[in-house]
């Protein structure tokens, strides 16, 4: 567990002097690698941290020289993972709740993968970056406001970033339909919709062995997900997660970059979902038939953005439904729904006020990045996006330069959370956002998806 | 123009010793008719107003005695209607703006039917209800909260009815769709989206001459809807136009009968629609490219219920897309959607969250009236929706019965509008609802398509 002062802060120090090269944000494009490999270190090896893994053990160019988590079980499956790749074994840091903070202190690393319960992103973020680390984070990176702000002004008295993996930036219709809006298909964009509509409950309770499903247990009874992530439908009424479609939203409408979301109300149902399945299950007679949720079915936020458009944003997660991200992205000159898979541009569409398959549309604009590496891309999970986004943080860390999306999107994205929540307790009032750019929005340029480098 | 007072009388009198009967909300069933003829006047014969006049006039059991509008063509175009129907010539009321309150007074009339303006409707409404007149009114019922609260105060003092003319009620799918509710298909309800997303580019604008399209001209010199609906658009900033949307999701959601809506926040997206086509088509050095709309593009209302649902509202009329009325009816046991023609109930869909076609249920749960009329409705206006509304106003009226959408779904559906200004003047803030049925919500019957008389 040596750790190489000279070369950390070597890297510390010239990050600082050129610290505003870092945060302001530019086209990065034709930037070399100014490190051939980078050093890497996971947070959490669950079951989403395993699938990172194995995606970043397949990659030359990075060194996984640390693993943490408080699970053994899940500490050998990561380690077979990398044996099975043909990577060194990692030191491991297994000891406790607080063993990352060893990690963070001891490791001499480029970057950490941050892939834990969402309520340890926050302070895992912070060590890593007050210890020199760059940070890859799992969404949503905070859980409160004030943990939003912790993040920036970490990242802004550090010079290292906090990347947010939200890998639903890179889904293949998602980027091609912000290649679109980049091209004027759309005119002047006006409104846009997104959500996370994806019955969880199968993830929210399981019988404490497997993953998904099989019983009704969560907590300390459950496994995996069900252990921590139900806790917050219990605790918490609000848009728990809402980053999948905000992500893309975001990336669309140039929030942190000529744009910010600027205020938001949020109105939720009633809760019936996850008891009705406890019973449905188990009976009545089952313990947790007595828990009381406090989420609400399906929590619907409308959020306006500072150069007037708006933003309808789903959660619902606690019904059974098909799985949709929502999305639907409109302009003066047209407009693109998921649901029905469909593109009406007023002039371009052969028949007026007709919808025609959005197929062509998405073959078109395909992006440049899928055209690139859609080989590579394919089978890396969640249909390929995971393989982008690993390797936007990866480049990033390789070219010591800004990552794609970073720590403003990080929180910009992640405080509609408790912003939400804010909102339904009070009975769907208007909350504002912070700017946690302190401005910078008016004149800072845009940083994902500018080309095919990542 | 005589005036017959002693039936007139007659009828007022019986009506209002029964007027706990006509207020108190109950099954209809079986209920025969009291007069085998009903007598309507027609308070305005522009382009609405002479389809439904058509429809009324095939009718053997519809009178039509007088007519009123301002516009002597639409006039002779109504007289002309009439001709080709066989009915005697009405008397005309074309006097100028007020000559529908001589119309109310002189004749004997047992209900008026009012396809006017939309600022129209109320003091029409209230002028026919206060000479013992029932009233049939087109969308929307009124435009501010004290006016919805006249609507209700005056029928309940006069004992007439004001039933509102929302045909959307009927569209086959849609009611339909409230047979799945009422049978319990999609188990409790959760959440419900609905809206009224049409371009109505071409109806705000025409040449004056023709009243769709064919110039960028409105206000005076515009013709039919585009010489005073476009005004709305110029001097309102709200969802102007909720009750085709709103309407069925009432039925669903028993709003009056046991629920009722009890707050708002809407939230409009710039204003670019209106201008942009102004300027497209005439360019920028027409008149009309300088006037400013108020009205957002896209208006999003978000409503919370008394039970806790939530019903989203979606108001799209100034960007070129495909028309929709937005329905999603969302319950603990599944969803059906509009625009992608689907449902999923989970246990009856085949495939673990996949839709499929609606329309096999959509065939399944068709509605009594539509099995029992079908015939009839074919051809006859908005895919048969229109038979329908046109039938139940008039069979109320023959039965001396209370409509099946009364005054208090006209104003809950009405309301919104100066409610969602309201909410947008003030940046998104939650607006109450008033209970316009001060209570009785909680005690009323369902009154709405209960069966296959009306």
């Amino acid at each position: 567990m040596s750790k190489s002062i000279n070369r950390r802060d070597f890297i510390k120090t010239s990050v600082l002097a050129g610290a505003g090269t870092l945060l302001v944000p530019k086209v990065v494009l034709g930037h070399p690698a100014v490190r051939e490999k980078v050093r890497l270190g996971f947070i959490g090896t669950g079951m989403r941290g395993q699938w990172v893994l194995w995606l970043a053990a397949k990659r030359p160019d990075v060194e996984i020289t640390s693993i943490c988590d408080i699970d053994e079980g899940m500490i050998a499956s990561a380690l077979k993972i990398l044996k099975d790749s043909g990577k060194p074994e990692p030191r491991v840091y297994n000891n406790g709740d607080e063993d990352f903070r060893n990690m963070v202190a001891n490791e001499d690393l480029d970057g950490v993968y941050i892939a834990t319960p969402w309520e340890w992103h926050h302070p895992m973020s912070m060590a890593a970056m007050n210890n020199g680390i760059n940070v890859g984070t799992e969404v949503p990176a905070a859980l409160t406001v004030n943990d939003c702000w912790d993040l920036v002004n970490t990242s802004e008295q550090t010079g290292k970033f906090c990347m947010i993996m939200e890998n639903v930036c890179y889904r293949r219709d998602v980027i091609a339909v912000l290649n679109m809006v980049r091209q004027g298909l759309f005119g002047e964009l006006l409104h846009l919709q997104c959500g996370y509509q994806h019955d969880l409950r199968h993830v929210k309770f399981n019988d404490g062995k497997q993953p998904y499903g099989g019983g009704v247990e969560f907590g300390e009874k459950g496994f995996s997900e069900a252990k921590w992530r139900t806790l917050h439908s219990v605790n918490r009424n609000g848009d728990l997660y809402p980053t999948h479609g905000v992500g893309p939203v975001s990336t669309m409408l140039n929030i942190n970059r000529g744009n910010r979301f600027v205020h938001l109300t949020s109105t939720a149902t009633k809760s019936r979902g996850l008891h009705k399945y406890i019973v449905d299950q188990a009976g009545t007679d089952h313990p947790n038939a007595k828990v009381k949720f406090k989420l609400g079915d399906i929590v619907t936020t409308v959020i306006k953005c500072a150069n007037g458009e708006t933003v309808v944003v789903s959660h619902d997660t606690n019904s059974p439904r098909p799985y949709s991200l929502n999305f639907r992205v409109q302009g003066t000159d047209g407009l693109w729904m998921v649901d029905n898979d469909s593109i009406y541009i007023e002039g371009v569409s052969p028949e007026p006020h007709r919808w025609e398959s959005a197929q062509p549309f998405l073959e078109k604009y395909d992006h440049p990045l899928w055209k690139r590496f859609e080989d590579q891309a394919a089978g890396s999970g969640h249909g390929g996006m995971d393989f982008f986004i690993v390797r936007a943080y990866i480049e990033s860390l390789k070219r010591n330069v800004p990552p794609p999306i970073d720590v403003y999107d990080a929180v910009s994205m992640s405080v509609i959370s408790p912003l939400s929540e804010q909102s339904i307790a009070n009975r769907s009032s208007l909350v504002e956002f912070p700017d946690f750019t302190r401005g910078k929005w008016k004149t800072n340029a845009r940083i994902f998806g500018l080309n095919d480098e990542f």
